[in-house]
């Protein structure tokens, strides 16, 4: 930052340089107080030092920038003319507070100086005004309270204790309370407070080395720094970087005109929400004391009465007040959280800022605003005719705030997300929960559980159908382990990252799962696990917070949010908008019913694998194909497992009723099949009559250093050709019957890991011999298609030879994210942290696992789309990876010409509504992707030597 | 083919229509004969069958193609032209051969029918024309077997066992041979013979149902077709698939006259070679059988006597002989290996081809044809005064047969290779080899090893210690076995593949070394082996043969090649001519200096991991850092391992006396370094104070799912720097300490496995800051680099990126192909056969993980190197996986522009050949590399809509 810059910007007196679109430069706190004087609202003067200017402190060793000084005192001038009184006169001072205000919310980590301006003097003239000594001692004493711990760290404790001393040896002797009685703050008397001053200069001196400073600007400047340094302290980077708020240059700070809420019964504070922020209903919400401060608020003291007390206490001022109301939600077309202080009868704004609210209202508001009015006719007029409501909003108040697509645009993935799952009541005390933490692990799949402990799954299972609930707590997890999981109410591991079996499984079925719960010992063998210095046994309850990540030892009440109405409404408004198809990751009928339930318009990944696990009956027969040591044993096994795909497909064939359905054949190696324990082994060599010594030497063989780049996908079916007939058959078996049931069908048939399109050529030469010769057999005609996954890098490379081939393109990002970097997501839960957001390495925005890498694997993504299109233009192309969830993925999706995104049916409306939310992004501009893919693009174009004039 | 194909080519009478250069069309064999044909050699009259019509007899169900009938009778009205005699004629018959000969060499793999012509009657007349009715008689039973046999599937055993018969019944009743001495085929007489055809003729209806044919056009396309689906015959095709002899379209059949060596002592047949096979010695070499068929030869029922013998026995047709042999090889430029049989005093020339030869051979031969004539003047002359040598001749039989140039690319990889490794001595008995072979896997690295079994890389340590020769048989190993590995004479996994942990250690070595041997059963438990029915037990001898995969019981003798003198001369012809660089993989001082006497201009890749494993001490240090659990504990411990490394790099430069070395941060995920047994376990515990449970939790900790892809390469360091630290500091330290021993030093510090420019920033950050403030310390001035390693996709696609940051790129294209393709190369032995070559994906012409995937990979490497240099135009570029010493994965990097390769120091020499061959077919345009590349590049652009007009 330039010498002549400007770092301050003043308002006041229905003037203001800034205005409420400079939140990055003013921070919201400073953008929302000039925004308000902007437009005429009740705002206490005073001015804003830019985040900028913060910036440029660090950056030039924690010194003030030049110039900084005298346009603060300029700012110090004007402010002062406009409440016509002067910082430290002995009179009448002005007092102001001096506040932080980044432009993230960043609740509690920053820092508040209140009453600046006070000195021995001073203090005696705020008496005389006010008419109250008393007040303005205490204004006094918590001035240098807050001054001595905030800006020359001395500890808060100190003063606390003084305090406590005096109450005790002074004031309890004095009005005879009972040792059993705590002495209130607000019994101390005048002298006493005289005596606590006193003694709070001394504990300022003896840790400072320094009287306590009687100039206001000396007192300005060390609280303008004690804010600057509360930017870089410990608990603001660590909460910065665990809340991903990135790129803020750094905290404004704002000096404003004290008023005070505690002048009497004609004064009051209150905080407010320009709608219900739990229910979203059109009301105007919020709490409020009389006779108190703001930070009486805060600390709980006493308990605030209802907003619309105020009608009966002040109407005048409850007028203004939803005049207020209803200006700042039309100015900013967003429900506003609001504080205000009425002094002696005067109503002043001190902060506005969009209200957070509960995910049902979330849907409730943005619904309401873009359908109904925010005032009556009535209501309007009324406030009009007092002059509280300027006659340019009338209109406006009477008609909906905002537009359909905007409501669109205000749904937060987050806010579906949270519809869908219980959570912890929050009524529960945060104390208790506190003492039950037991571990904290990777937040996998939100919601909460709550069940008995068990570390096998076939024990959950059991018990589930005992109708007891469960929590399975794994080291990891396998598909063995699904059914227990299954049965499950969530699941626990003590490794893994967010794509790990547990939880991608998990997400699934949306239930709740924590993974890479790293400091969590198991020991299987004696069924109890170890953390925090707490050890929990087989049967003990615990409950999961899958949102945060957080275990807690014991039963935790938990609630089920409800799902609005207007879910539904702005759902459809979605689909009207967007463009991108949606379809859903399912392996059941009932997985598809849950999925067509969220919208899902087909199915664009059936994973044939899971079917296998289903009974013991299947994965005998599976385990039989996998030890067999011929092809016609293999084919024997295979004979056996048949009839149960074929009718799982008839299940989901009929569930999706003609609506498409992607399968995709058989993906994991065998090994993953195999029985561990020595019991099921044992039935194995019974059921398929080999010996346990073949079945061990199989499992040897099948042994892999790197499963995830071994012997799987269709280098199966390259092998055992066998199995891809059992699986095409079982498809178009299935499709053929249930349309002679009358029910349309169309299966794809996907071939997953495919490198070359030699390779796809023999699987589909041989997955059409088996479709067309059954076809031709029954006499069925059916459209099918044949496609492959694109999740090598190779693959995507080749993509123009391999379209040649394939009729359509799924993309399994979570392989190519792996494979792109190297990177196995079962393993980097322990070091890509480091790698993500502002973190070490700084790689990532997020976890690349969870929201795709459009630099690196986005730029295979929409290669392999271009080379594949180039060589089939109307190849359709999908993602069927992790990402199809994920709101910025899904973007990309529909930013590079995708057709559909297919994710697990609890996503599919995150899916929806992030289509849609691309496509008004994309007409207003508001993010600009197509131009930022278009700069990729022209970025991965191999430079010409000769180009047409640059 | 269409109709109006031509079908055959006739050549005889000193014309020919085809060519030598026609190989692919009329087979080796055709070719020859053509071409000796045409240049005046003495060559039977005959025609040869093309390739295409083989292909198109398959193609066509095994049908001859329109037109070929006429052909072939036109072909034998020519022949008879030219032999003056006819097919069948009762009097004077045209006896024929009908052989094979595809265009690649596929020794006993095909079909000959010799004889052909005879017939009840035609073998009277023959027995008149060559005054030898036993010859004619045999002729005819030698007709009768192989056309029953070849032609009409007759097993051959069923005339053998009534030739047997007629001996022991008949013949040895006659001459009244005891029963303990043979019957030789010899002393069966006429009359005898004549009841054998008889014989003959009865099996042959019995199992055809027909008459023997007498008709010749008849018995020619019996013949023919023999020849055709020879071809096709199983072990044909496998011979193919395994020789990796692919796009040949079929077999050319040759019809020759037949000519006679067994008529007498003027007759005669020979095989030989215008040079030594063995020692390439300018001599003529070869064996001679007076008065015998080619077949007695082959069959070695005879011992053949010199070729120079026939100096005395038959002087002018050995001058003759001298003249062929100087006219073929000036004529090809090439060692011709030679068949010619005299008849009754006259030489025809049967067959000239390439002759196969020694490694040591090769060189000498390439070498002294590119230095020396072929003929002294006087000898010249002398030929050239008979009229045996054409005078065109003369001159070019006392220059140099070829240029430096030509003689370069004459040299095979497979020749230098075979140069450096122990061979098994070619002496011993194929029979008893065959019985002793025990098991077949991968040839890992070429030569031969025997020793003592040993199942334990410490076990294996001791007994070599005490001189004992060891052959270590693991499942697989890991880098704790690399002791053991060091110490064998050869190593034995069950497991793996070609580029597995074993084979790439063991090829840094030369040392031999077979993989995924996967038929081994290993007892770990009862320390013994069981493959093939054989079970081996600790301690008893096997011996390796490394180049074939072959693994055989007990000793076995081995030879040790001499390096040829001209080795060194072609190795310095090669360094001449090319431009690519060629360092070395060496991780040892012993490395360094062996690679640098194999002519290694540097070291490409210093792995500094293994360094940790060297002895006790360091294993100890580098476990104790990695469980520590504070940076404090680790850097105790680091501090341990630092003068170890630094000692290792000292010797290490010095050895390179200021060639550049680049050294290769740690690379292995922890967990491979941790101790296995529980007495190592106890070993760290007691050596590094910490309890056994937290050795157990860490290694469980550290277990991951796909180590390739898990927390390894420079995540390693981002987690803890103090590694860097460590190693950067020992780096520098070190050179600083050689600079001060007046040795000059060049470090490039090289970064694994990166995939972004912000992590490789970070970690060069902290290497720059490490080493300059080491450089400030001491005051010592140098010059090094830090750049990375591209390993990962995602490194390649955004190398522009990463080449802002980094000063050199080295390709790890072990990696890069693993992740490209998602293949593990651990885990590919398994399948990835099936991709390779003609097998039944056919994706790969080679393993990808030996030559590398030019068409994936390759476009990756390519665009990596493109982009790289965009950002930064001096890039330095090199390769260091295992295909920087594979000859045509050379080619590709001097293609694509590389700066240099790196490879084990064995393979050095190799690098060195291709790259100079690749100058010289680049500029000769033999392959035409460049063209493909650029034809690469093209196909790799995003198609652009205007273009320039097509």
């Amino acid at each position: 930052m330039a010498t002549g810059s400007k770092y301050v910007y003043s308002f006041g007196n229905g003037k203001a340089e800034g205005r409420g679109h400079q939140k990055e430069l003013l921070g919201g706190k400073g953008a929302g107080l000039a925004e308000m004087t902007h437009i005429g609202l009740p705002v206490p003067a005073g001015f804003t030092i830019t985040t900028d200017c913060c910036a440029t402190y660090f950056s030039n060793e924690r010194k003030w920038p030049r110039g900084l000084e005298s346009q603060i005192k300029n700012g110090i001038a004007k402010l002062e003319k406009a409440c016509r009184k002067r910082l430290g006169d002995p009179r009448d001072p002005l007092l102001v507070s001096v506040r932080s205000g980044a432009a993230a919310s960043m609740p509690g980590m920053m820092e508040t100086i209140l009453n600046l301006g006070l000195n021995d003097e001073s203090v005696e003239g705020l008496a005389r005004v006010s008419n109250n000594r008393r007040f303005a001692l205490d204004a006094y004493r918590r001035f240098i309270t807050m001054y001595g711990s905030t800006a020359r760290g001395v500890h808060r404790e100190l003063f606390d204790e003084a305090f406590d001393h005096l109450k005790n040896q002074h004031t309890r002797a004095r009005i005879y309370k009972p040792e059993n009685e705590k002495v209130l703050d607000t019994e101390v008397n005048e002298e006493e407070l005289e005596i606590l001053i006193r003694r709070y200069k001394e504990i300022y001196k003896q840790h400072t080395g320094e009287d306590f400073p009687q100039k206001p600007f000396e007192q300005l400047v060390g609280a303008i720094n004690a804010v600057f340094s509360s930017w870089m302290a410990d608990k603001a980077v660590t909460y910065r970087r665990v809340e991903k708020i990135t790129g803020l240059a750094g905290t404004a700070v704002n000096i404003v005109q004290m008023v005070f809420g505690n002048m009497g019964d004609d004064s009051g504070t209150g905080v407010c929400f320009t709608r219900d922020p739990s229910t979203g209903e059109n009301i105007f919400y919020g709490d409020l004391l009389i006779n108190a401060q703001g930070e009486d608020v805060v600390a709980g003291i006493r308990t605030p009465i209802k907003l619309a007390e105020l009608k009966h206490l002040m109407p005048e001022v409850w007028d203004q007040l939803l005049a207020v109301r209803a200006i700042l939600e039309l100015h900013y077309r967003e429900m506003q959280d609001l504080e205000f202080t009425i002094e002696r009868g005067i109503l002043y704004m001190l902060q506005c800022r969009t209200g957070k609210r509960s995910p049902m209202a979330a849907f409730k508001i943005a619904h309401d605003q873009a359908t109904k009015p925010l005032l009556s006719k009535a209501e309007t007029d009324r406030l009009v005719r007092k002059n509280y409501l300027p006659r340019h909003y009338a209109g406006l108040a009477v008609k909906p705030v905002i537009t359909q697509e905007q409501a669109v645009l205000r749904i937060k993935p987050v806010d579906i997300e949270r519809l869908f799952y219980p959570v912890i009541d929050s009524n529960m005390s945060r104390i208790e929960l506190q003492s039950r933490l037991l571990a904290t692990g990777i937040n996998a799949v939100p919601g909460a559980a709550c069940g008995k402990v068990v570390f096998n799954a076939a024990h959950a299972e059991e018990l589930a159908a005992k109708d007891e609930k469960v929590i399975l707590v794994r080291k990891e997890t396998s598909p063995e382990d699904v059914g227990g999981m299954h049965a499950a109410q969530g699941i626990l591991t003590a490794t893994g990252g967010k794509t790990s079996h547990a939880a991608v499984v998990a997400r699934g079925w949306g239930k709740c799962c924590i993974v890479g719960c790293e400091v969590l010992q198991i020991d299987y063998d004696n069924r109890k696990m170890h953390a925090s210095g707490k050890t929990v046994h087989e049967g003990e309850f615990i409950t999961l917070d899958g949102t945060d990540g957080l275990v807690y030892t014991g039963e935790v009440r938990l609630v089920m949010p409800e799902t609005p109405p207007e879910f539904k409404t702005i759902m459809s408004w979605c689909d009207q908008i967007r463009r991108l198809g949606v379809r859903t990751n399912a392996d059941t009928p009932a997985d598809a019913r849950k999925a067509i339930e969220m919208g899902a318009e087909g199915i664009g990944l059936c994973r044939t694998e899971h079917m296998f696990f289903d009974t013991e009956e299947r994965r005998l027969a599976m385990q039989e194909m996998i030890v067999a040591d011929t092809e016609d044993a293999r084919r024997r096994a295979l004979n056996k497992l048949l009839p149960f795909q074929r009718s799982d497909f008839i299940g989901i064939f009929e569930a999706m009723n003609g609506k498409p359905v992607t399968i995709r054949l058989i993906d994991p190696p065998l090994h993953e099949f195999l029985p561990h324990t020595r019991a099921d082994m044992e039935k194995l060599s019974q059921y398929a009559s080999v010996s346990m010594d073949t079945i061990k030497h199989r499992a040897e063989q099948l042994h892999e250093a790197n499963p995830m780049l071994g012997h799987r996908g269709c280098r199966l079916c390259v092998t055992y050709p066998e199995i891809l007939e059992m699986q095409v058959r079982a498809i178009i078996e299935a499709a053929v019957e249930v349309r002679r049931r009358g029910v349309k069908v169309f299966p794809e048939i996907m071939i997953p890991l495919t490198i070359d399109a030699k390779e796809l050529q023999l699987l589909t030469d041989q997955t059409r011999s088996v479709a067309d010769s059954i076809l031709k057999e029954t006499g069925a005609r059916m459209n099918y298609t044949v496609g492959t996954m694109i999740e090598t890098p190779r693959a995507a490379l080749l993509a123009d030879a391999i379209a040649e081939v394939a009729e359509f393109f799924s993309f399994g990002t979570n392989d190519l994210t792996q494979l792109t970097m190297g990177l196995s997501r079962d393993d980097a839960g322990k070091f890509l942290p480091d790698y993500v957001n502002e973190n070490k390495a700084a790689v990532f925005k997020d976890d690349p696992f969870q929201s795709l890498d459009t630099v690196g694997v986005g730029m295979l993504v929409k290669w392999a789309i271009q080379k594949g299109r180039s060589a089939r233009p109307k190849l359709k192309v999908g993602i069927c990876g992790e990402h199809g969830g994920e709101a910025a993925s899904v973007m990309f999706c529909h930013d590079v010409g995708m057709n559909y995104v297919s994710c697990s049916p609890y996503r599919v409306p995150i899916a929806r509504l992030a289509a849609a939310q691309a496509v008004i992004r994309e007409s207003s501009g508001v993010i600009k992707l197509r131009a930022a893919a278009r700069a990729l693009a022209a970025k991965t174009k191999p430079k010409k030597k000769s180009q047409k004039k640059k």
